[in-house]
């Protein structure tokens, strides 16, 4: 392994403070905002929603990265603060300036993310008083909590925290310790293209902002573009990561650096878990599905029939239901019109083969019944074609799921 | 009007017989084969299917259209013949064979069809005694049992039925009556490309091959390619028409013909009132749906709007619920990734103005909540860029149909 598993959530990396707390914005007592801050200037990178309907503070967002620099991340839940016209868009710049002129940064510098119900304006008295509460909050205690405050209909919060050495660049200077952690929320309306529901990054890595972005929009190329609950693309999907360079590591400027390799396992690692992490605590979710979509001719397509699969209802009703009905995965990754070979490809399902080059196989239709009672559910698609390989993961689609989002 | 709408089903139309039987493919006592059957050679068409994974059945139905003449139709239901290797196109093949044998026809003129699960093998030795069975039993008695024949999970027979006149090209000779009448099958699994489920089509109009293609491929265009329940494209759909010109008219073979809008009138309508007779009947459903995207640059772009809308699935949970959350519907057009406007475009649910022109609009909630309660809802979306319609019909999706998919 390149780098350690440890805890510490965005509070792992040195020169990271935050706060989390109740602004009213969601019901009493239920924390609903959060503040992140790094002690200095640090790299960052975003990478947001493509949704054409998105919401105001992604607009904030894109503006505060597009230099590479930024020092502040300013956090509510509860309300989306999309579809809210030119008043929401107003309301997202002032959370930005608000959160920066308390922090001591320039208001360039300041990430803004809303996560909620879509067309409702911000109540903003409640939002400018709780920036205020967290200012005066700031501290290295309690990751969970911060983990927590940007929670909506999670029912867990999502953490995943790595740590790992980068050369000091210094004779006779041992390697730096560097630190890499994360939260995110989403349990719903999953379903990303670029980015899905919100994740936070902070590393005390320094790094080039450059080679920051575009390892960033890989890691979340294999993680967060490969996972659906619902199929749903949100309106607020944004993954951002500061990295303040306090670990005092040798700045990484190019992919070929010594210490890149940790860097990027660490990142990959942290948004494959927290991907992962969000399809398990689906909105009323049963079952976690891995696809495996191999031997393709290119990752699109490994990738654009995985996430048929992952979307096609009939399917996540019948993992649901305990229906070993293969043949709806048939009909799902043929509705993709993707030119794969139906005659050169198999079809395997925790284990068991049911179609291989142009003919269904033979199997124990109860023992496959009983195996669909396992909560891990696997599948795997060879095309038999080449050597890309997508891995995405799904969950089931449940009569609960229907009710929890019809009210 | 150009048509009138009459009864008659399939059987409306001169010089065409059918039958329906219990073959046993289905429980006891279930109809599950048909048998449609012209006295003459008849112009032929079928739209197909574009899933990758799409049934033998279809493979039959492609080659026996592909000269523009067919005169027989064989179809079973409770089985869908997909996925089923060599073996299950050899038994298409079969069932085409032996149909076309019992009724006089050339093998290559029987179009085959099949629908229901996929992945089994078809029941050979009940389909051909069905086969003899069908052939003793035609006539032109009973059209709703031959609609009852190929349903599967539908809960109601689907027929669409119209006269009009097209003119006898002799003098003196007053126009024919030419007749034309359908019957289809859908109700989960819905989401057309190209066409959707199974639809037979008959008429006893006299017009050229080519010109019936393009006339079908038009009509299938605007009405089952623009309907969904669940976003699930089958393996099985197919629409296919037959024209015999028992009605004596002069052949049509130009849409500048008269009596030709009178066709393309009738045409439209059947497949129309046949999509939406699908949607009311999806499986499951409590609502039905009517989504008008106008003001588009270009039709592709209405359609693909009001695909994403019909098929959001967050979106059909709150039409279910009664939850008048708007913001979904912002989200699920969003999503679509296309080059809209938010800036400049309106949103109308059941004559309530949400969203004009990237402000959100004032309305009284309680009075929109209590218009969401009926049970036919219209939803009105206006880029104002252009001229293109797109109308499309779908539902909600409730717990039920998530319990009724799973077992």
């Amino acid at each position: 392994m390149l780098f350690e598993i440890i805890e510490g959530g965005v509070l792992a990396a040195e020169g990271f403070t935050a706060a989390a707390t109740c602004a009213g914005i969601k019901q009493d007592g239920i924390l609903d905002m959060v503040l992140i801050h790094s002690d200095r200037p640090a790299a960052a990178a975003a990478t947001l929603t493509q949704n054409v309907f998105r919401a105001a503070p992604t607009y904030v967002t894109q503006a505060a990265v597009a230099n590479g620099v930024a020092q502040t991340i300013i956090v509510n839940s509860g309300n989306a603060n999309c579809a809210t016209g030119s008043e929401g868009l107003a309301n997202a710049r002032r959370m930005g300036e608000l959160a920066a002129e308390l922090t001591g940064v320039p208001a360039a510098d300041t990430i803004v993310c809303s996560t909620g119900r879509i067309g409702v304006p911000l109540p903003m008295d409640k939002v400018e008083a709780g920036i205020h509460t967290l200012a005066g909050e700031l501290s290295r205690e309690d990751p969970v909590k911060i983990a927590k405050g940007i929670l909506t209909t999670d029912t867990v919060e999502k953490i995943s925290t790595t740590r790992f050495a980068v050369p000091s660049g210094r004779a006779g200077v041992p390697p730096a310790t560097v630190h890499l952690g994360a939260i995110c929320k989403g349990a719903g309306m999953i379903c990303p293209n670029m980015a899905t529901m919100l994740c936070f990054i902070t590393t005390d890595l320094a790094i080039d902002a450059d080679l920051l972005k575009t390892s960033l929009q890989e890691a979340v190329k294999y993680s967060f573009n490969c996972c659906s609950v619902d199929g749903d693309m949100s309106t607020n999907d944004t993954v951002a990561i500061l990295a303040n360079g306090a670990a005092g590591n040798a700045p990484l400027t190019s992919a070929s650096d010594e210490g890149y390799a940790a860097f990027r396992a660490a990142l990959g690692h942290v948004t494959k878990d927290l991907a992962q992490q969000i399809v398990r605590d689906g909105e009323e979710v049963s079952k976690f599905l891995e696809i495996v979509v191999q031997g393709a001719a290119d990752y699109d397509t490994a990738h654009a029939l995985a996430h048929q699969l992952a979307t096609y209802l009939l399917f996540q009703t019948c993992l649901y239901g305990g229906d070993f009905n293969w043949g709806r995965v048939a009909a799902a990754l043929g509705s993709s019109m993707l030119p794969f070979d139906p005659g050169k490809m198999s079809i395997e399902w925790q284990g068991i083969t049911c179609w291989n080059d142009g003919e269904p196989q033979p199997f124990n239709q109860a023992a496959a019944e009983a195996r669909l009672e396992e909560h891990d559910q696997g599948i795997i698609i060879d095309l038999k074609s080449g050597d890309a390989v997508c891995t995405y993961w799904t969950n089931d689609i449940t009569p609960e799921y229907v009710s929890y989002n019809a009210h």
